[in-house]
This record gives structure tokens, C-alpha cells and sequence, in this order.
């Protein structure tokens, strides 16, 4: 057995970023950067102004003063034109300064009489201007690859005039569900059946982390079956996940039904609880991550090693889900040499702090548990028992969208 | 000019869920449930074990004990018979418990003899069965209506025996950008022109809460083709959203483009900053969210008020987003009657505390600055002058997609 870290380190460090792809920049939003956005323009082009009034030379600008409204510059429409002595046009935000103004008197200090201006305050020179470039210059790098892209970020590859985006293509993760016992929602379920429940869960954590989830049709317990449609899909797919069949009892079958098409074994079993027996290896070059049957544990393990190697595929960096702190609510028991993930409630108190209630009862079949619990609260191996008030680390499931 | 609290408040009252869909499970993921998720089935439908191992009957349990092994229960293969007295049969995790059968022995501490097993140890009674509805039972409410699904509630709506799923319809969000001087990003910018990036954001943001953006064309500075569009879009929205014309300057054409088709407004000044300048109100019965066209004010206006209208009309709680507590980096003034949203960097210290700086320029023609920053601190109305290590609330962006 060996530790959640090292599985982690193990299958983590074998992964490489996907190649790139185009797309429209309508569908870049989620997705991760492959090539930097570099500014096609400079923002804004030229000196404007930042708001409504009147644009003049800062030599004419005195309280009281009188100025002739030789124009205007609304946005997108600039003045043809140089401003000269005593002179000023009507500008509007975003206006451009024509040539000559360097100052900006806004409305509400100005009195409109028959033409001209005066001035109530003498404006300050290159006050209420944005100076060329502000935003950013043509040739800035504005985002680097490697980058999860953001609203905010659309918004700035737009502003510096990209309708395309260059991105890492989203993993392809195909998952095989294997088991005479299961069979696909809403179909006769058999006495003794049960309705398969990974694959959509894992398929769902899959679009949750980005990636593109392909399911595969269920493979009974049939080692031909299973090497067949093993084999198919590790051609197509940027990883493999089974789930079931993960031990070695004589009724796990995944490991013998991929031998003889020349599976490589890195390891399959994990100190941890739930799901110890985890598969990590590669079929025909293909990573394969083989996961417990049981709901629960197919759940966690996939947030602690498919999430982190969905991210890897992105473009992302390596690394382990992000941990918060929270506060336990009741005492727990020492722990063996198990790492354990335990369901909890998670609530916050009067001061915004995480508050973690571990369910009474742990057992790894009990998806409502999962589905009602905000969180999985992490106890390292041979920790000792912990008074409630204590400080343990959580995985918020609502940040992932798991 | 109202508060930012008053005018959330009077968005989000007058918001109605939008009706409900159905959806193949597969498409569930994210949504939001309009109709509960009642369990088809009781699960597991009958006791059944939780180890590799035999069943037996309890007045057969002691240290030494044989048994005969008179067939064998893998998941999905139910014993078709009944266990006498001195008898077992082998099972596997999942498999379903025999009638007369009513404890198991693990695997490890039995010593397999020519068709018999001898007990290491003596097993107990119930140990290692999950018992028939452990996770569920027929009719029991699973999910409810108002939950936004996660990757685990797919797996509960499942292995409940659902494969459609009724679902809020995604609200559809429609953006109207106006002005003369905006231009499509990759197209040619004439002389004082800028590129559209409002409606760009607008629709990533209104994906990542959810929502089905619909991006118009541009309206130029013209009040019958802003009037015609708007209505036009009216008619096929949840709610429209222009950008750009907010305000009352003689260019600021949204109000007057409105009004001859019977625009209701309830009001178009919030006391906050970037973003005083927003209208509120319906055109023919739709809600119409009037923006800023500056991005920056744009992009926060739509947080504090499009998002939390999304999330109503997804079937959500009305609720302001939720603020984080921050550590202030560095000294901040003290505030004057607007609201204020700063663009603040967001890191964390060594005891995992949110660490806010804000932004040394905050412009809000400065997109690039919001790119980067990875919160907006809030300082309400009138906020005294505050010294590094205060604690203050913020947005933090990612948390959001936007």
C-alpha cells in the first residue's frame, strides 16, 4: 500500500498537458490558455476623456474664464480638428482629446452661454484624462498560457481585439462501468441488480473539472468484454477510468482482463478509506485509473486523483485539491494507518469560520451521505484522536461542483 | 441614488423562476432541480454483504467452527436457495445475503478446506451487512427542488433509478452593446473606435452562473435601432441587458430609446462606484438591466446585480453574492457616500487567511487591472479610514467563474 501523496506524485507525474485547439472566443470561457493574448492595440488609442464636458488647452483654464465651443467629440466620433487659444469643444466620455486640448472642465463646472463656456473652478491639467495606452500597448502580453480563463479575462482578450483563442483541448476521459450486477438508469433492474451510478457521477465531476467525459457501455464481468472495450477506448481517450472490479478477489476482473493486452501496472492499492483498492497503470500507452465499485469511494478517489490529473491534462498546474481548515464540531477517534476521508456537514459560525460535522456513520455504499454532505474531511494516517474545537482540513465539495 | 442593497433588493423581488425542463441525467449536471428526486427503489433491496468473504447463520459463528460451502453469491448472482444449519456460502461485496443467512466471515479469517471453511475467528452477527435500504428506501426524497445538482446528486439521481431529470430552464440573458464607437473583436477599428469586450464578458459571466447568453448585434447611437432591438429581444429574454448609454448625457440614448415603447423605469442610479449610472426597469413586461459601458463597471455591476438574478431566476435564493473576510495589505482612505468596489490582488498567508491589496489605479476604464485582480473589496458608504491588517469583505472573482 502505498500513500495518497505518492499516488498522487505517481500519477500526476506522467501526465502531459493536451495539445492545442481553436476556438471561437465566445467558447473560451472555463478553458485553459495554450498561447498567450497578446494586445493587438493600444487601449485607449489616444489621450480621452473620462468623462462629460469640455476640452480645452490647460493655458486657457482660469475660474471664470471664457471659452468659444468650436465642436464635439462624442465617443467613436473625434474631432476633426486642433484646438486653438481660448477655444473648446463639447467632449463626451471616451471622446478622444482632439490635438492641442490637454484639459478636461467638466459639465457640471461649466455655464453654456450662447456658444461659449465659462468657467465656475479652473480645470487641472490632464485631470479627468486617460492617457494613451492605459488599459495596455499594443504587444503587451495581457494573459499567459496555463491560465483558466475568467469572464473578466473574455472581456480583456476582446477589448484587445481577439475573436479567436488558443487553448489546450479538453481531456477526453472515457469510463467504463464493469459488473453483472448494474445496469444503465430507468432499465428493468434484475433481483439482485443494482442501477449503475459511477459512470454518470464520474462523468459529471468530469465536465465539472472541464474535461469531456465519454461513457462507455456498462462491460460485464467478462474478461473478454472488458479487454475489448479497454483497448477501444484507450485509443481515443486522454485516460481510461473502470470502475469496479479494482481488487483481486476471484470477481475483480479488471487487472486480468487487461493483461494480456499488455496492461503496465504501476500500482493498486492506496492507504487510504474509503477505496484502498485503486488501479494506476497504462494500456497501449494510455493512463488507466481504475476505480472501487463502491459510489463513495469511486466519488473520493476520483476528487483526490482524476480531478488533480484532469487538471494536469488542461494545462494546469500539478497539485493536490485545494484544502481548507474548518472546525470540528464533535470529537473524533485516533486513526490508523489509514488515510480517511470522512463525509461531513460543513456550516460556518458567527464569524465566517468552517464548522465540520463528520455523518455518524461512514459506510462507503451510502451515496446520500455523500450527497448531503458539503464536505470530506481529511485525517492523515495514525492521527490522534481530536477534541471537537479542533483544526482538521476539508475538501468544500461545492467549490469543485462535485 | 440609492443604496446597492435597495436596488439588489428591488431587482431580485420582482424575479420569478423561470419554468421547468426536462433533461437526460446527463445534462442535469449544474442545473437547478424544479421537481424533487424520489427514490424508485430501495437500495441495496435486501441485505446484502460488505466484504468478500462466506455468509453463514449466527448459531454457527465460533472460533474453530466448519462449515460446508454450498454455493456461491457474487454481486449481480443471487444464491438461489436457503442456509441450513453447519452451512455457507461464499460471497462477494455487494452480493445479496441468502434467506437464513444473517452474519459473514471475512475472507481473511477463514481456512478454506476441500468444499468446507474453518473459522479463524468466531464472526458476529450483522457485522460487515449492509442492511436492506441502508442508503435509501423506495419513496424517500432524495434531491430537492431549488438544489443546484453536483457531480454526487447525479449519482444519487441514478442509482435512484432516474434517468431524466426536471430542471429549471436556464434563464436566457440577452446583451445588447450600444455605441458608434464599438466594433466586433477582430474587426477593422476606425479612428476613435474601441472594441466591444462588455458584451463578451457579459456572456461568459451569464455562462458561468448558468444562464444562456444571446449576444445581439451591436446598436450604433441611434434611438430607433436601440428601441427596435430591444424590443425585438424583449420578447425572447428572461432579461435584457444593454451596455453603454446609461446615463443621461445628450449620448446617452438607452431612457430615450425606451420610452416610446413603454419602458417602465424604477430607477437608474446606484450610490456606488465604478457603476453609479444603471438603469432598472421593464419593457414590455421584461426586466431590462441597463449597464455601464465602461468594462470595469460593467463587469462589477453584473456581479452585484445580473448574477444574483440569475441565480433567482435558476430557481436559487435571492441572496447578494457572497463576501469573503479579508486581511487589508495596506492603509486605505476613508470613504465617501458611494459604495465602493476596489480591485484588490487576493493571496493567502501562512495560516490560510484571504490577504487583500488593492489595486494602486482604479480606473474604471482599466480592464487588464480587473483581469489580474483577484478580488473586489467593498467599502460600504462612508467607511472610516482603515489600517493595514483590518478586515474588510470581498468578492473573490474565481469563486465565481467571472
Amino acid at each position: 500500500m502505498i500513500s495518497v501523496e505518492e499516488a498522487r506524485g505517481r500519477i500526476l507525474a506522467g501526465l502531459r498537458p493536451t495539445g492545442a485547439e481553436t476556438v471561437a472566443l465566445a467558447e473560451g470561457w472555463g478553458r485553459v490558455l495554450a498561447a498567450a493574448v497578446v494586445a493587438r492595440l493600444t487601449q485607449p488609442p489616444a489621450d480621452v476623456s473620462a468623462m462629460d464636458g469640455y476640452a480645452l488647452r490647460s493655458e486657457d483654464a482660469r475660474e471664470g474664464g471664457m471659452l468659444r465651443v468650436i465642436g464635439a467629440a462624442p465617443a467613436g466620433h473625434p474631432y476633426q480638428g486642433r484646438i486653438g487659444p481660448g477655444e473648446a469643444i463639447r467632449i463626451f466620455t471616451g471622446g478622444l482629446l482632439p490635438p492641442g486640448a490637454d484639459t478636461i472642465l467638466l459639465q457640471e463646472d461649466a455655464e453654456v452661454l450662447d456658444g461659449q463656456v465659462r468657467m465656475r473652478e479652473a480645470p487641472r491639467k490632464g485631470r479627468w484624462i486617460r492617457e494613451a495606452g492605459l488599459d495596455f500597448r499594443t504587444g503587451d502580453v495581457l494573459l499567459t498560457p496555463g491560465r483558466r480563463l475568467s469572464a473578466r479575462d473574455i472581456g480583456l482578450a476582446a477589448a484587445s481585439n481577439h475573436a479567436w483563442l488558443t487553448v489546450h483541448r479538453a481531456p477526453r476521459i472515457a469510463i467504463l462501468a464493469t459488473g453483472d450486477e448494474i445496469v444503465l438508469p430507468g432499465e428493468p433492474v434484475p433481483a439482485g441488480g443494482i442501477v449503475s451510478s459511477n459512470a454518470h457521477a464520474l462523468a459529471a465531476l468530469v465536465r465539472a473539472g472541464g474535461g469531456a467525459p465519454l461513457i462507455l457501455p456498462i462491460a460485464g464481468d467478462d474478461r473478454e468484454a472488458i479487454g475489448r472495450a479497454a483497448v477501444d477506448a484507450a485509443r481515443v481517450c486522454d485516460i481510461l477510468v473502470t470502475t469496479g472490479g479494482a481488487s483481486v478477489g476471484e470477481h475483480d476482473l479488471i487487472q486480468p482482463a487487461l493483461e494480456p493486452h499488455g496492461f503496465r501496472l504501476d500500482f493498486w492499492k492506496i492507504a487510504m478509506r474509503p477505496g484502498k483498492p485503486l488501479i494506476w497503470g497504462h494500456l497501449a500507452g494510455t493512463p488507466l485509473l481504475g476505480l472501487p465499485g463502491n459510489p463513495v469511494s469511486a466519488i473520493v478517489c476520483a476528487l483526490l486523483f482524476l480531478w488533480p490529473a484532469t487538471m494536469v491534462l488542461s494545462g494546469l498546474p500539478a497539485a493536490a485539491p485545494p484544502f481548507r481548515m474548518a472546525m470540528l464540531a464533535d470529537d473524533l477517534p485516533a486513526n490508523d494507518r489509514r488515510e480517511d476521508y470522512m463525509r461531513a456537514d460543513l456550516s460556518r459560525d458567527g464569524e465566517g469560520r468552517l464548522i465540520a460535522q463528520a455523518a455518524s456513520r461512514q459506510d462507503s455504499s451510502m451515496l446520500r451521505t455523500l450527497s448531503a454532505s458539503g464536505g470530506l474531511l481529511r485525517r492523515p494516517p495514525h492521527t490522534p484522536a481530536l477534541q471537537a474545537g479542533a483544526m482538521v482540513e476539508v475538501l468544500v465539495l461545492d467549490e469543485f461542483g462535485i
